[in-house]
């Protein structure tokens, strides 16, 4: 995640009824020996768990239990986000990069940044590279099913395919977009729409796939995304870490990150933890690619996942007043 | 496992009441727009899922449950091993490199192997890389516990500690060996023995924290090893098809592979899979690592872990003769 060479400390937080289990967690690793893990504290407590630490992935959140009203979910996050916000604000480095990963992860973010005055609002981020990285293996899968449906080598993997973008909320109003992406095939590069050649799908099949995979995925497996959201978390840290893409200057990912309003898309609000196409240089700053054209469709699409983020993010303040 | 730059084909299999669940795998998998994932298969038929394999990591076994008696538990594992190497016999790649993790792992291996005539012996291998973290990963935290006991940082961590044995089977019986093993620490090298100057712990707690280290995770966890067992198993195969450690030539680690009576090690008895210190070159072949003194102590141990595979054997022998 930091680089092939760079040793890391993990600092694990969990609640005190997994204390026992957390313990197994350190055990492991230990056992695996890793060469790179160079120290583990495991903690019951955010204000231990949190000191010095450079880089935290929120995982903890309160899922939506049957006959749960939305409010009490969110005034449950917002409880946790605050809690964890004040631990990080006081024994995080001060240059803290942070993660939320935990749905609502847009809204945790900024109940997060909110409660964490002195951590710049560009530290903290959420997670929707796990929709990036899911839109990038659906256009690669359909093109390579297109060119011969019964082989299981992929005519084009997915890191053939870049440019995707995931506007708005980590939800189902979230809006994948392949306008922008290309895909490098038979050893030339080419617009995502004429390498599938499929514009309904696109339009279509291919939005929906997206934002309802992870409800697909936990009908599959009987449990929520684990590899792949494990996997998209590192990404995204990696990226803004260490850069986007070295090869490839014009490269971008989708990162959750706070809207000033300034981003020049009318359908990101101001205030609010939006996902939009950004750039890592890799010196741990980030950048929204600027200018980027979009359909009327989408626009309408993109405005709508803003209220709602601004919905959420209203029902958060509400719950913060108690 | 096989290099930063070696694309794989994925083969998924699993028993047919798990294959919703292994489509949701898939699922995963694709989502995770792994950039070397060039192809996957998943299927309930071990001939489908067998076909032209080049690296099988087996982890299918039946494990034993309350009130089974040991010959019923091995008769189950005998006939997957069974069925699972006619499988990989006729349609794995010429020169499969196999490596079994379920236990009994030596057992299962050997059934394997007695039931693919066509594959080499030398190809057919089992799992003792895990026990062989644990030891590092023990010695490792002993020393950085004594050098500052309220530091989570590791004063040695486990890629200082190497050539620590695991002689036997991948059982309680196993024997962890200290004896050769070297540290690392303030830019030395030195006897394991020297750096944790504890003799008393170095042939007591530490040999039965290992041989014990399965069950004490399953205590903690409520769950057996996983994260520990995967990244042990790509440390078995990376070495194998890669080499054991291309900057220190004497380096060597623990695999459980066929004895054909030639080792030197008296302990070690003809026609069982037995776990030995092994040095792989590279080019996916390996030597066991001959002629290391080991005191009487372990000798004796060594010696009754063996004669706990030749029992094994032949409880599987009559297993497979119905």
């Amino acid at each position: 995640m930091l680089g092939p060479e760079q040793p890391v400390v993990l600092h694990l937080l969990d609640i005190p009824p997994a204390e026992k289990a957390l313990e197994g967690v350190r055990m492991e690793l230990v056992d695996a020996a890793f060469p790179l893990l160079a120290g583990i504290v495991t903690s019951v407590d955010a204000s231990e768990a949190s000191k010095g630490v450079d880089y935290a992935i929120m995982v903890g959140g309160f899922p939506r239990k049957a006959g749960m009203e939305r409010k009490d979910v969110m005034s449950k996050n917002v409880a946790i986000y605050q809690s964890q916000a004040a631990a990080l604000e006081k024994h995080a480095s001060k240059n803290v990069k942070i993660l939320v990963v935990a749905n609502p992860a847009n809204t945790n973010a900024l109940i997060l940044s909110r409660n964490a005055p002195s951590i710049p609002a560009k530290n903290i981020t959420c997670l929707t590279r796990l929709d990036h990285n899911r839109a990038q293996g659906q256009i690669a899968e359909k093109i390579s099913k297109a060119k011969d449906p019964n082989s299981t080598a992929f005519a084009v993997s997915a890191r053939d395919v870049r440019n995707v973008i995931i506007w708005g909320n980590h939800s189902s109003s979230q809006v994948p977009d392949a306008t922008h992406a290309t895909v490098t095939m038979d050893g030339k590069t080419l617009p995502a729409r004429e390498a599938v050649s499929d514009d309904a799908w696109l339009d279509g099949e291919f939005v929906q796939t997206v934002q309802q995979r992870g409800a697909a995925v936990i009908a599959a497996r009987g449990a929520s995304s684990a590899l792949s959201a494990a996997s998209a978390a590192v990404d995204h840290m990696r990226d803004w870490a260490l850069g986007t893409n070295s090869e490839d200057k014009e490269a971008f990912v989708s990162m959750g990150v706070f809207s000033d309003g300034t981003s020049g898309y009318e359908g990101a609000p101001e205030g609010v933890v939006f996902s939009f196409p950004v750039r890592c240089a890799g010196d741990g700053e980030w950048e929204i690619v600027r200018g980027l054209a979009m359909s009327e469709e989408t626009s309408e699409k993109v405005a709508a996942s803003g209220a709602e983020l601004v919905e959420e993010r209203e029902l958060a303040l509400e719950c913060l007043k108690g």
